[in-house]
């Protein structure tokens, strides 16, 4: 049974109340944590993989609730563009032409961003979500990767049932890293009877359901105008919230919508860059934490962020609430912290094995450097992580309890192929 | 005549149109650029200094346009609070009992925070600024830096005497890295008499003025009920914009206001992170930019930041913009990259010197590497620079022709002493 160990680390479990422990030492035990506590109460394993946390803070793995990885292939193809013309001109006609290895090596380029930025697990929505989730499997990361359901395409039964299978066949694949998700991209791409399909194949198999609501006011004109009601009562009366829902982006949310989306336990990826860079708005975190919804964070796509800097993502959550509100005191780091872990699992509904540090959680897990300029004086690391410290600070990522990413290096994976081989797909598909 | 040699670099000059060029060199002699364009035609010179650019980007230094770096001691001590109680309570009473070694190594370690994240350049106004400026020359960066005036204090006439006598006397100190200005804090904490009499010895000194402006709707307010006017007409009439002035923040104005800064060629900084973290507002820079105001970035200091990282600041400029006018296109990144260089240079009244990389001003530069997974698959490099770097990714800053960090280390400071001084003080005074 292999067995990690990490001591001297500076700890937030975020188990509980936010503090900083020091002095405390970490147990793995085949990916499952089994021991976080006073080093000297620690039980005497013989260790196999020890890492030194000197100088270190060890926080949960960051989970980035809403991405499209492969679109890492996409980042700085067209910025600085309205919505349609991106869409139309930019995105759709290159990913009519996407191969596998396209996807291939484009979701791989995520993950090894991802990885070292310290996300240990994302929501992930693509085509061919069979292809991106071997690349997240070949990468040591977690993920609930799920397809595009556009249900006003002629083949919405076809890509309805090919999603069934791939969820049927990758739950708990690479060792339980995977757990699929449905997604039918947005109310306004797939019709009520397409929606309804959905939900009962989601409810069939228990797994929960991934889809973009409210990211612009024109989505609420069109729920308006096509149920008569605001998105969140309009799903609900669709009957969406019957299962599990991760909802991207929920920009434009009044206050009977934030009441239904915490009344039906949805998990809503909050994504302030990709909201900001689009023009979309400014979602009301501050309103639906107060409300008890599940906020996640989420970096969306690299067309629209343009990385997968999960703790950038913290950083813009607690400064947008801010000024949305006018309120300095809301969304402080701490609650922009848990966003970005414990919340982030909540959103994605994995809180039962990843997002804190505690007893018979999985070990997923980052060491974050504090030995930066920035990151001193050192009057609170909470603050210090949140408002400055940058992605490049994560020493060490650890998925399941392996070492992948170690002294700021991959410890297996090789790097430049990965980047190599996405450049070589970029130059093709833009060529 | 030292003479430095950059090879092998991709090359924004920032002069002129924004473009990347490939293949060219950058020389300088004594500090100053006497070259830069493409290699084959470089002049042969016998180089004392040569930096390979491989893989990085060759940029001019970001200036940061507004800032106490002194406050680094500061950073996390007091987050997410309410402006009043904050300054009340956590700032003043602890620099009520600041020391020059305090100042010293707080203003040290905030230059070595700037000169890791690309800044070569910065406006600082602080108390005992001539104990920031010998840590500003002693860590090689170039500066404005300029004391607070306060007009409301009993010693005001004191203190713009000491301040006109550390302008005389540092006046092209650090062999021309510094240009000294003059601070009266804000229109709210300085009389209007007080304020003639600093425009008159700013006159007398030709050296520009320093302010904060409208950085938030009750400044707004106490300048209508005071003057009978808006800040920048209340300013105006005073004849703070007969010499030239750098006003930061700028977040409360109409367009009546921004006229006036324009026609007055007032250099703004624009500080996106400051005003966002403090609720303060989000400036109107998309129309500053179109009325043609000379805006530049600025950080601010670390109690409300929480950090001296101008990318960031660029990344904001350009997010922020977007989500404020409901426009996608607004501050693109050209526009931001620009902010952060050339537009900083103007805002200063130092484009004559740097800002660019043009042969006639001073070598400031950096190098931005270019191979983290996050800057591929380079399809933009000035968009991959705002929207997916992080300052990281600065591999080597050079002032004045003078390579301060190379491969992303201290070429002759002791950065480990800073950190150990710096946290010395802050364990004293918040002990």
């Amino acid at each position: 049974m292999p067995t990690l160990r990490i001591d001297n680390a500076e700890i937030i479990t975020m188990n509980g109340e936010m503090g900083v422990e020091s002095g405390w030492t970490l147990l793995a035990v085949d990916g499952e944590i089994t021991y976080v506590g006073p080093v000297g109460d620690a039980p005497a394993l013989e260790v196999d993989e020890l890492v030194d946390g000197s100088d270190c803070l060890l926080l949960p793995g960051f989970v980035n609730a809403h991405t499209h990885a492969a679109m890492t292939l996409f980042r700085g193809n067209a910025d600085d563009m309205e919505l349609q013309p991106w869409l139309e001109e930019k995105i759709w006609p290159v990913e009519a032409t996407l191969t596998e290895d396209d996807v291939y090596w484009g979701a791989m380029l995520g993950c090894v961003e991802m990885l070292r930025a310290g996300v240990t697990c994302f929501a992930d929505m693509y085509h061919m979500p069979e292809v991106g989730t071997r690349a997240s499997i070949d990468a040591g990361i977690r993920a609930r990767p799920s397809g595009v359901l556009l249900g006003l395409l002629p083949n919405a039964g076809d890509m309805l049932a090919k999603a069934e299978v791939f969820c049927r066949d990758h739950d708990e694949a690479g060792d339980g890293l995977i757990k699929p998700m449905l997604a039918p991209h947005a109310p306004y791409t797939c019709p009520e009877e397409m929606l309804r399909q959905v939900i009962g194949v989601a409810g069939d198999l228990g797994v929960p359901i991934h889809i973009h609501m409210a990211e612009t006011d024109d989505n609420v004109q069109w729920s308006l105008e096509n149920y008569g009601a605001r998105p969140a009562e309009a799903m609900k009366q669709v009957g969406l919230f019957d299962v599990p829902v991760l909802a991207a982006h929920c920009v434009h949310l009044d206050e009977a919508d934030i009441a239904i989306m915490a009344d039906e336990a949805i998990g809503v990826a909050h994504c302030p860059g990709s909201n900001l860079k689009l023009a979309s708005g400014i979602a009301p975190v501050a309103a639906m934490l107060a409300a008890g919804v599940q906020v996640g964070l989420g970096t969306d796509g690299c067309g629209s962020n343009n990385n997968l800097d999960l703790l950038q993502e913290a950083l813009l959550a607690a400064l947008v609430a801010k000024v949305q509100t006018g309120d300095p005191t809301a969304v402080p780091a701490a609650a922009a912290l848990r966003m970005a872990t414990l919340g982030g699992a909540e959103a994605v509904f994995l809180a039962d094995r990843i997002g804190s540090l505690e007893v018979g959680k999985r070990a997923d897990c980052i060491l974050v450097d504090l030995t930066a300029p920035h990151m001193y004086p050192r009057h609170n690391l909470v603050s210090d992580v949140v408002y400055s410290a940058q992605s490049a600070d994560v020493r060490a990522t650890i998925v399941d309890g392996c070492v992948l990413v170690r002294d700021g290096e991959f410890t297996q994976l090789d790097e430049a192929e990965v980047m190599e081989k996405a450049c070589e797909s970029a130059a093709r598909l833009f060529g």
